[in-house]
């Protein structure tokens, strides 16, 4: 008598990953679902790691959103220490090889779920390898730099990038008491924002005490005769480092893939449709390694957030669970926060959205957070970007004060939802002194947008 | 030689009227304007006196947006301590008189803008008086409890109403180091909020050391032999205090327009249309005594906040400035903070929902605000109102720590554009750890009342 349950393989027990499985396990269709992960963990919440670092997150294992043995609780057969070295379609088999015992298993299946993640931007450049020079995208690279920081005391950190993780990193390794430079290629920090906007970043790290450079991009590393790092060379000069953190961010994990044939998009990321499938029947794509339809551009994109992980993981265990579902698409939502400084961005940037074919406008004002008169009260700047014509809203950018951050949300769901300008600015939003002025900064820079796009 | 520019008298100088002048004023039809104020300051952010008595907002004068001689500076005639006693519409005049000379001024208008505000409900009790019973609603109300805190250093304070007004009141006067009892007449707290999310409130409430009574209909005062008040009398029971704020709200003040002739609404406020035009023409209505569009039920309501005042007087100024321009209605948004605890709410109340004439149906989750192990996550409790088979989101409620209330204004963005549970549970919200979990709580809260729609 044969099984009559499907067969699910999970490549990777990231959040994707995990959520996919989960969600499969609760599904209407009997499963017997196998995970290989090639880490020690399940369930990491990546996004975590900078605030392990910083010391504000005093235990590793609170990234970790579910345990191994929480999931096999429900039934997931979770093996971690396995690495995955290839997908055989014709066979429906996968071979994953266990990285401590260094043996081989073949799996067969009758779903797959390809959750393999993204992988950290490590240019070879000399001296890389030196003793010092670490990554910041898993719980073992949070670790290191807690026992370099323990161990050795360092005074100097360079980060190198100013992304998101980058700007993290450095005010965690400022939290930690080191004196930190950012170091960054391009000739603005974060470029998901706008060059205006991106500068009132740079000028909250300095606020905070990090040395920022911009148009720096890093050709090697000086290591000393104990094989530890001495300095970073850039294009704008040399900067001594006890410590260096590589934040240059994260691509595609999708070589095993694509090696399968299995087609890759032109973000590199793995092509899925709306039901997050890839262009084989019964294999699918969740997190990080896979593409996401652009709701504003109407083009695949690639965002790596565990944000939309989890949403893919819970849209692909539901269609392997036999309920119909669909990822609607993302616009690019993010926030963080540095210091006293939250950022939030949403939609297309302004330089973004003229790429992507719209005569765009915008306008930025200055607000405050809270009525002028309550204590608090901070500044901060929302730009808003739209369609001339139209007046519909492509996206929007805030950076500013405590309370700032999560303003964007309102503007993403106007944006999600096409909404204009015009109407934006007169919305019932939240007034209370304490919380936000008469008028919330986001309604006035709409309608100054509003009056651009005329 | 006549002058042929367009005579504007506006009654009353709070936020509303002066928005509406100094709209006016810009616009691109000539003007003369007036405005009739009856107390000696424009443009009072009422909102804020709690925070003035509370001391955190160090001096009254903080709360007045604009003064009256900034005002002038602008060409706006403000003539203050007059109050308008009467509006004749066929003969276009209004009689004001001043409060402090006792003389009266007949002033002809081709515009009026009828901005009269709202009173404070004051049931004529015994004792009502008292020394020591005031009401919050003006400028000398707090500083005369300023004055009596100063002055008489009461030990014990109890706040009559457990609405807004109420709740910031008690949370104000236990900032000063009063013993604070807050005493409503209803079976809950906070009318605009369900049962279940007012019971958060209460309990936030009495965790901060304020002593609730609800069911406490006040009947009387007992006055001491010096004509101060002695001790609360109601419904639960009697409640000694040496110091008493009724903060039962306000009603519309459209008496001054009834007499003339204006139509009320059935709300008590006057009736306006989408241009904030009363039933007469060339007579406008602004602020807290005009009625206002809501967008989820579609009939008229009436809501006090500045907010709104603010909009319609700017609505308002550029009708009489020559641009058409429409009001397009609320939604009942509505945040506050106290202490820790925030509140927000928008749209329809489940009980409010089922009693104009949806099938209604809810959801109530409880998140966090931030990840759950970053520091400083704390609870958050949301609540969305949906309709029953379309799964139109009809409204939402939050109460929890730092970092609700303004969570309710992606729902309002939501509510407002009659987005339905499925639609929002699935947005690109903001995420990273110090300022979300992976999934928004306001997302969770939405799926699990798209269950309910079903």
């Amino acid at each position: 008598m044969t099984d009559p349950s499907t067969k699910v393989v999970v490549i990777g027990g990231d959040a994707a990953g995990m959520s996919a499985a989960a969600q499969a396990s609760r599904g209407r269709i009997s499963t017997r679902i196998v995970v290989f992960e090639r880490s020690s963990y399940t369930s990491v919440a990546a996004a975590g790691l900078p605030y392990v670092v910083a010391g504000s997150v005093h235990d590793t294992t609170r990234v970790v959103a579910r345990t191994p043995q929480e999931h096999r609780a429900n039934g997931i057969d979770v093996r971690l220490d396995h690495e995955v070295v290839g997908i055989d379609l014709e066979a429906r088999t996968v071979e994953a090889r266990s990285t401590v015992e260094g043996t081989s298993v073949v799996e067969g299946f009758d779903q797959l779920v390809i959750a393999t993640g993204a992988e950290p931007v490590r240019p070879r450049l000399p001296g890389i390898d030196a003793g010092g020079v670490t990554g910041i995208q898993t719980i073992p690279d949070a670790e290191l730099i807690g026992s370099i920081i323990r161990e050795r005391s360092p005074r100097r950190a360079v980060v190198v990038g100013g992304g998101y993780i980058g700007v993290e990193m450095a005010e965690a390794l400022l939290d930690r008491g080191l004196e930190v430079t950012l170091v960054e290629r391009l000739p603005q920090l974060m470029p998901t924002l706008d060059p205006d906007m991106a500068d009132l970043v740079s000028a909250g790290l300095g606020r905070l005490g990090v040395v920022v450079h911009t148009g720096a991009e890093v050709d090697g590393f000086e290591v000393g005769p104990d094989g530890w790092v001495r300095t970073v060379s850039t294009a704008a000069g040399q900067f001594p480092a006890d410590l260096v953190v590589m934040g240059l961010g994260v691509r595609p994990a999708a070589f095993i893939a694509a090696e399968a044939g299995i087609t890759i998009g032109s973000t590199g990321a793995i092509a899925t449709d709306a039901r997050m499938s890839t262009d084989v029947e019964g294999v699918w794509a969740a997190g990080d390694c896979a593409e996401s339809l652009h709701r504003v551009t109407g083009r695949p994109t690639w965002v790596a957030l565990g944000t939309h992980a989890n949403k893919h993981g819970r849209v692909v265990g539901l269609n392997i669970g036999g309920t119909h579902a669909r990822f609607p698409g993302v616009i690019g939502t993010a926030v963080t926060r540095i210091g006293e400084l939250e950022v939030g961005r949403t939609g297309l940037g302004e330089a973004e959205a003229i790429t992507a074919g719209f005569d765009a406008v915008s306008a930025t004002i200055e607000g405050e957070t809270r009525a002028d008169y309550y204590p608090g009260a901070a500044p901060v700047s929302v730009k808003v970007v739209a369609e001339r014509g139209s007046g519909r809203m492509l996206g929007a950018q805030i950076v500013g004060g405590e309370g700032s951050a999560k303003r964007i949300d309102a503007l993403a769901v106007a944006v999600w939802s096409g909404m204009t300008t015009e109407e934006y600015s007169q919305l019932d939003l939240g007034y209370a002194p304490p919380l936000s002025p008469v008028w919330d900064p986001t309604l006035i820079a709409a309608r100054l947008t509003g009056r651009a796009v005329r």
